[in-house]
């Protein structure tokens, strides 16, 4: 990859910046436990994941989506006999989720730093998901000071990196995006004629599979450890 | 109001461009006739007020932190006891509110097209709230073909003012907000050098109070019918 015209560094947040994923991944696990009465974990998870399915164009992403999904699966699941003392449970789950405490993951404050402090490149978040969510995600992540600026929009499609684009007065081949979804990160970018680096995190939400592929454009790295040397040498 | 200097219009979308208010408080009274074997209205509705202003700073504003808290208020208001059958009724509820039709106010296409035809201004949307249900409404709307683009943040202070006129490139001296909210739409642009149309509807959430004053640069208004007079003459 040639970085010589980057001029733009996006970051992705959830999974990328700070660990996400797993929390979801822990709250289906506690509802799974908390519908264990009525069903075999397999049939109770499929049972969620179509609640989930057919809610997100209405509810979109988050942990206030899943909360709702997790009450309207376990209605479905109990035959409308959800007790008061699980739903309570579910609600208190999903909010747990809100507490994320974003804590950086390891490399990523060395790596910031060392690009930020290079000179080299404006440097911003680029997200999507709940605008309160994410904004208080960042705070707690204390990694607002090597940010121009925080992005937060519904999906990452061609039309939201354009605009981006436009608000901050660069152009797609001077743009890298670093993220570990290559549907919403890597893709859109590529196609836009930007650049990638691609770092996989060990867990991936369903709704965001999209089969990787090579471009001269992309890198993919097992950590952010590793990007300061692609950008700086 | 001197308004030579006026270049671009941002206009508020809940209850100035179409009706939104006026389903929460529907909502509100299914909430409290669904609750009425647990108290007379009035105890009942503190207790979901009291809920809505703790979670505020946590879930923020629209129909999903809406859901929320009326089931954790119906958890509350009976001790625990909630039935199942009416906690689906209030994610129904709760739901319905995303399906807001967000047909526009009277007056609302008219004066939008006049001050678009004029030429004279560029016309965005400026609104607070859930990003993908306000995306839905201004689609619903069929007003987005007024619109050069649509802003949402999760508040409306000057910060996001300022920031909005660093993407388009405009001084707040430029700018002329109109809105149904004196605190999120008028008072922070005045005090930016802006310029404001208020336009009170004729529901207010609770939540969003302020006494409106006197200023120079603020025309209040009955109807969105009398804004093409005000600004075309």
């Amino acid at each position: 990859m040639n970085v010589s015209g980057i001029k733009i560094l996006a970051f992705d947040a959830d999974d990328t910046l700070w660990e996400n994923e797993p929390m979801f991944r822990q709250a289906e696990a506690d509802w799974l436990s908390l519908m264990s009465d009525y069903g075999d974990p397999e049939t109770l998870y499929q049972a969620l994941f179509e609640v989930e399915s057919a809610n997100i164009p209405v509810y979109g992403y988050g942990a206030k989506p899943f909360t709702l999904n997790m009450l309207e699966a376990g209605l479905k699941v109990t035959g409308g006999n959800l007790s008061p003392a699980i739903a309570a449970k579910m609600i208190e789950v999903g909010r747990n989720l809100l507490f994320n405490p974003a804590e950086p993951m390891p490399h990523v404050v060395e790596s910031l730093e060392k690009l930020s402090s290079s000179g080299r490149f404006r440097m911003i978040v680029l997200t999507k998901g709940d605008l309160l969510d994410q904004e208080q995600k960042l705070h707690r992540s204390g990694l607002l000071q090597f940010f121009e600026r925080i992005v937060i929009v519904s999906k990452k499609t061609r039309k939201e990196y354009l605009q981006v684009c436009s608000d901050m007065s660069f152009s797609m081949d001077e743009m890298l995006m670093v993220g570990n979804s290559f549907k919403s990160d890597i893709d859109p970018v590529l196609q836009l004629g930007g650049s990638g680096v691609f770092i996989p995190f060990r867990v991936l939400w369903a709704h965001e599979h999209m089969e990787p592929y090579s471009h001269p454009r992309l890198v993919t790295l097992a950590s952010i450890r590793d990007l300061p040397a692609v950008l700086l040498g």
